[in-house]
């Protein structure tokens, strides 16, 4: 459901056009330090801004509701929420009964029969990252000096991302992108059998990260096409260091030491300023739609903060239940 | 943990050289038929038995130590345990402080100090499918008339499955591979927000399975290199079909009603019979490791019915969660 | 931890004198009619007002952060807030290192190394009930026409409680009580082997109310002076209807279709004007504590709408679980 | 479900008269010495024997399916069966359509809609509590020096429970008794706000306990009877040892370090072998049931060992989210 985690749990919730997005973090340790600035970094990096992003643009300022005192974490329940500003319902009216192509309109229609709050996606909204974010901010501090490190490798297939960017705003179309991510300073032992591998968690919370269609951990898909004996990356040294990192750090589903790294793969967004043909539900007819509204062209670059938020929530779960993060913060 | 899922909820225990692999269900459907010998296919289909399998020879005899009575399943856990015939733990004896490449044997020793039954890789070991198997038949019975159907679609790179596996024979050394699934009659609505896209929680179980080191739904890794005005699936009916099917009958993370597809990446299996470099951790020195026993060349060859199962208890459980499978089987 | 429930799941934050209470409620079914004003007579009351009451005066208005719109559940988490608006976190600075007898303050203080909020009980105090009613009031409507009513039996060991409130007020002391939820028009069948009895559940809620030490069923502890003869209910009716109710229509943990019945035991508020002894942390000495603020005689008078929110919660998820509430109030 | 705890996690499963009763711990220490005969002397202190406990005799014989190797848990799920071996299901053949009263038979009826296992009670039988205690064989060694001791303090109203006991064969009747459960050497700061309270969760795991009707902790009942003065528990000492123990070592539902006392009813067993009104649910007609089988006249002798392994359950977890016991026991 709205929640991930075991012991450092995050619930979050809100709607892209509703009064704002939040997050409720529990299990937090105690004597974290945390300021409402602290998260402006880092939602910043996922706001629209570059080219290719939307113009929607939303101050994001977030407000502690509880668990922080004294410029601390309590260890009681920490919620932050941001109050959405620039929301314009309108944009959406007139799409109530049309789902737009590649959406998640016409299954929330479906799955809440027709009580789901339909303007910008509503809980479904790429707005709800911003908790995400706000969530990745803490995890970050307490995984220290674990780092969650991602960046936008391929934009449409190619290298140059500057390049695939304007070929984007031309063609007045959009584009995916692959997003690797790296993580650092891992501690060997991470994981827990049977279902709980490294990569189930990370897949897991990476996948409810709107746009993402696909993930693979070291050599991933190459992996198919090896050999046994390239594939498998020998031990160098006592701590468990590998000359190789094919499996990406994770062997049997737990950390072997050696860098995290994974890539995925993001799809183009739904949203385009170009007609499509889609139904009305309401008549039954088949329509050409032209989707108004404020719209990204590459969603991937909004994508690596998003990732490594995830990245760091997964790791402090998994840290903490291993005993190595301390429940108390001294 | 050991255990998956929220109203169909699967535990696993056991090791490869113990007394033998099982399974608690709890949650499941009371009034559904079922007997030992309902297992016996799919755990056929699971075992080595053909070329580029492992020659260990298990009867896979399951038998059922709680939750059925007169032929239905009564509502209470339901125990399935399959005792352990032909093991061999003298082949790993000498391997106990050589972690072999690419196994889980280094993290294991990590994670647990020394205290994990190293034997064949204990509970780390691809024995353990047994029981995913197992789950997977009860749950397929409960989710009819959703089907799901796993197929290997390359292996070590090609499409002729066959040639490459006599291939990987020749050389001695293993080889990975592609299998794909395919979701039919699937209900729309199913997966939950925000946490619980089917994506993620399809993907959180496939990467429980050893060897995947990739997932992608839909169009997958190739969406990253695509417009949004190709990617779009449109729809062309009143109950969501679409035209194309991009998105693997998953948008916003919840079923169209469409089949879901999706393909893992699985790695070449790490036992190889060629000598590896490793590290000796008694004496902290380099060697030249053979692994005798008996292993896989191909063990993406014996992953279709896992996959199958990882599909339907995943079903199962959002099945049960929107009310689209009754908590009695009248 | 904060939150509570399988299916229809409470998160509750929040601390007496921070910025305010709230609760995050993931599983609501979608298109319950739900507005601001819905909450008020039940927070009304909760709230202090009576004789014997505390004078701390909150408006308690309800501000609905995220899950509904127009006017009905959406399906999404719901967010209600309440802001505190009449705190005096002076009346508690001196206290910071003197652990009230009775209150958390000393388990807060060794939990959180010093880091807890301790103004007024922080995340501990009786303000948090709040959120209980709050969560309350979604919870009964969704279970209709289950009922939950409670009603406080007896305050300071008698059954005239305006007599026993006008002795604490003449003693300046604080006295307990007992309150009594009966809980009607419950469906049989509710409950789940075997750790989620249904007394399991309501006292595991119940419990998680400050100051109550006892909870009992039906017969409750009459029970152990009883004969196996004299406390078998007599099964009458097809549909289970007892003669007698001792077992609080619940058998083997599970709901039998008669009225269920419980009471619990309120213990005297530990805040009083009088003096009482304790140790100041700082000093190591001994001292006479006389506690300023504003407090309730009896907070026994405030539980009854407190417990009937709890049981509410606990009814809906368990109707959920069965499949007796639909996800959709259509 | 049929699951307990957070990261020591207790599933159990079995049935009266089917193959057996187990459990399968997940999140269990590694290192932890264990053999299969640890648990017989805590099984034979639940088992039938002295005056007033049933006739049938269970070898109650645990076999170690998983989890220990070379004599030491391994941290993987640890699988413990007992066999049953002296079952006389014939015994309850006629019973199937005649609920008992007082019994789950009614309850268990509805709730699976004809098809639980009828057997004796099936999963809902008293029989089930072999595996608390096995599990509890298991928390009992890994919260050492931790201690949960509990005893029968009143048998039928009295506190001679010799004579309670010759006077209720006497009277071939059964009798209810309170059992008293002091937990010692606790460490302070144990417990989770908001609704994982001590209380909370020792008296969720009590209820499951079948004929346990009621729980109180410290003063219990009687606080309701107290004015704060009274109650209140002084700290006299830096470590928070409290003059008294009113509030059972429990404040804000958190641990102070003091003992843990608490209390519970236990009812007088169901089956008598007097003659009892009840209804035939096949004719529709009430009949006189005299229940032949072998049955407890004072199933509260029973208990004091069952108690304690819930409550050593319930420290394990809490000690372990705490960080109080390691994961691996060097």
């Amino acid at each position: 459901m709205n929640s991930f985690g075991r012991i450092f749990r995050v619930n979050i919730f809100g709607e892209s056009h509703g009064p704002g997005t939040g997050i409720v973090v529990d299990g937090c340790p105690a004597g974290i330090p945390l300021a409402e600035d602290h998260f402006i970094s880092d939602l910043n990096r996922r706001k629209g801004g570059s080219k290719g992003t939307t113009s929607r643009k939303e101050e994001d300022l977030p407000e502690i509701l509880s668990g922080v005192f004294n410029g601390h974490t309590t260890g009681a329940p920490l919620t932050v929420f941001i109050r959405n500003k620039n929301i314009r319902p309108s944009d959406y009216e007139s799409l109530k009964d049309i789902p737009r192509p590649g959406h998640a309109d016409f299954v929330a229609m479906k799955k809440y029969s027709g009580f789901s709050d339909w303007r910008g996606g509503g809980h479904f909204s790429g707005r709800l990252t911003t908790s995400l974010v706000t969530a990745g901010v803490i995890a970050k501090k307490i995984i220290s000096p674990v780092l969650c490190e991602a960046k936008l490798t391929e934009a449409g297939g190619a290298a140059d991302i500057e390049l695939a960017i304007r070929k984007a705003i031309e063609n007045n179309d959009s584009i995916g992108g692959i997003v690797e991510c790296r993580i650092i300073n891992v501690p060997a032992g991470l994981g827990e059998p049977f279902f709980d591998s490294v990569e189930s968690v990370l897949s897991h919370i990476a996948f409810s990260i709107p746009a993402i269609k696909g993930i693979e951990f070291g050599s991933g898909f190459n992996a198919s096409r090896m050999k046994g004996s390239e594939h498998n990356d020998k031990i160098v040294s006592r701590d468990g260091r590998t000359e190789t990192n094919y499996s990406g750090g994770i062997n049997g589903g737990i950390t072997n030491g050696n860098d995290i790294v994974f890539r995925v793969a993001v799809k183009p967004a739904s949203s385009i300023s170009r007609e499509q043909r889609t139904m009305n539900f309401k008549t039954g007819k088949m329509i050409d739609l032209k989707i108004e509204g404020r719209h990204d062209l590459c969603i991937a670059l909004r994508v690596p903060v998003v990732i490594e938020a995830a990245a760091a929530i997964v790791m402090a779960d998994f840290m903490m239940l291993e005993q190595k993060i301390a429940r108390i913060n001294k």
